[in-house]
């Protein structure tokens, strides 16, 4: 990491206490905890009477709209202070931070790849979401949250964890839920949006990819192909795509999912998951990508077709 | 409510602790919330040196088994007490459990509905999952959750609320689960197992269902319709049909989910789910049916075809 000063999330508390006007930072491709941890921060730093916006992060897909509308900053918003929420580096903030890049004051996050960019760093790198480590300073800060700031609190947790399912869950995550929910965050209509809801395109396109899944290797992997034709015809766009790199790895008795989506540019963009015994980051790099143990992307220069038989060679080497 | 004392989660554990030889009874077409209840209750009661052991359910399915397999009472069992949890009916009981039907000591339940069928009754019907309801008597009886006993806990409190993303979902379920998960529930394997993964039939079925998903009313009503031959091609049984009644109600804007699943007698089971406006007990009661404001069930003697038009023409009043 490089040098920046760590603080903990009193000293953050009292840090964020001495100082006003913050403009907060959000990651490229943004999700829901970065989206939801950056709303929270906001509206608990508008809670204590400070000036706080959030950068409008060009790449807000529709499903997070909503919870971050009431914090967008001005264009002529002159902030003092720049604060980084669930970026564990200056070069995924959006492409519209770039003139902060260099001079972000604090960053928050929760990744333990996080490089020390900041001038001061809030690291949890034990928590399932950022939410929960803007939970923790919130409370050190005011020792209460308004229903107002624990919604995208909530919204960042719950999009973190799959809805508490995914293995990052632990007791403290669902304590910290359990406090928001008390606090007033409406979980019955963000889990209602958020988890409990498709789009009839997206429903029509995981009809399609349910029944058109790929088996190789006696079933123990499974390839989900998105095409563009695929995409048309469903009518399905970028914004119907949310965590489709689930779908094959979901499968009963499956260890490796492939999903494959065709670019317009003739590539095809591949995500790689994986269960515990083969790497997903050592398949993804034969083909210039990376990625985690579990979970892994890579680019090709291929057709969709191609793209699958360059995949399964290189999965049947892990396997084998 | 019939007559029938009523205990608090505190008088309930003095009755348990006071007694000993317990046979512990599920409802008929058993979830995740009665068999996890039982096995959380019996291994609660096992770690007090009790004798405990819970009546085998001929309808419990794969998908369960393991939570409840070590629980299970040897033919020869005789029991002093018989205690029955999330049954809200003695005549819900398993059929198996004819011979207790009338002899119930205690019931531990969660439902509004509950008749009072047994002598003594734990009912705290504000509770998401029966499960809650134990986790409160045994932490009254012995301050302390094993291991053991909070996976199947972790089972019934998660499997009534979709992995907390339902409606009934509240504060305090969270703050249990937090509670099990602390106490060593391995909730990962869980999650896994339960929420995240699809036998491969199921997935074929899924990606039938949803590309076949009939629209009507300027599609605020979604069908889908499951056929034997449905069944038959995609290798679907039974054990894979878990929650089905949900997939309708997925689509964004749909206020009336419809399925329709074929029976092998020629009827078909219709199940019928609402969003507030609508009320599916009142739709499903014109076809001798019933249920609640936002889920109800009937049966109807016709084809698939038959019933689906059937179905839309009631749904047409109900909307009007």
């Amino acid at each position: 990491m490089n040098k920046t000063w760590r603080l903990t999330s009193r000293e953050t508390a009292d840090w964020l206490r001495e100082r006003d006007n913050f403009l907060i930072l959000t990651h490229t491709r943004p999700d829901g905890d970065t989206l939801g941890s950056a709303a929270g921060l906001c509206s608990g730093l508008r809670d204590l009477d400070k000036t706080a916006y959030v950068l409008e992060n060009p790449e807000t897909t529709e499903r997070y709209l909503d919870y971050v509308a009431s914090y967008l900053a001005p264009v002529d918003f002159a902030p003092d202070f720049i604060l980084a929420v669930d970026t564990a580096d200056a070069a995924i903030l959006a492409k519209n931070a770039d003139i902060y890049r260099d001079q972000v004051d604090l960053a928050i996050d929760h990744h333990p790849s996080y490089t020390g960019y900041a001038k001061y760093t809030c690291l949890e790198a034990d928590r399932a979401a950022c939410g929960e480590v803007v939970y923790h300073v919130l409370m050190e800060l005011s020792g209460a949250i308004s229903a107002e700031t624990a919604l995208p609190l909530y919204v960042a947790l719950s999009t973190d964890t799959g809805c508490f399912a995914y293995a990052n869950t632990t007791g403290e995550t669902l304590q910290v839920a359990a406090a928001l929910l008390d606090a007033g965050a409406d979980h019955r209509s963000v889990n209602k949006q958020l988890f409990r809801t498709k789009t009839k395109a997206r429903m029509a396109l995981d009809g399609e990819l349910y029944t058109s899944l790929r088996y190789a290797y006696g079933d123990r992997v499974a390839v989900a192909v998105v095409t563009q034709e695929l995409l048309a015809r469903t009518g399905a766009t970028e914004n119907d795509l949310d965590d489709i790199a689930a779908i094959p790895g979901q499968v009963e008795g499956v260890s490796v999912g492939i999903t494959i989506k065709e670019q317009t540019d003739g590539t095809c963009k591949v995500s790689v998951r994986t269960s515990p015994g083969v790497d997903a980051n050592r398949i993804c790099q034969k083909f210039g990508g990376g990625g985690h143990v579990m979970a892994g992307g890579c680019t090709v220069a291929a057709s969709p077709e191609e793209t699958v038989t360059a995949l399964l060679e290189a999965v049947g080497e892990a396997l084998s």
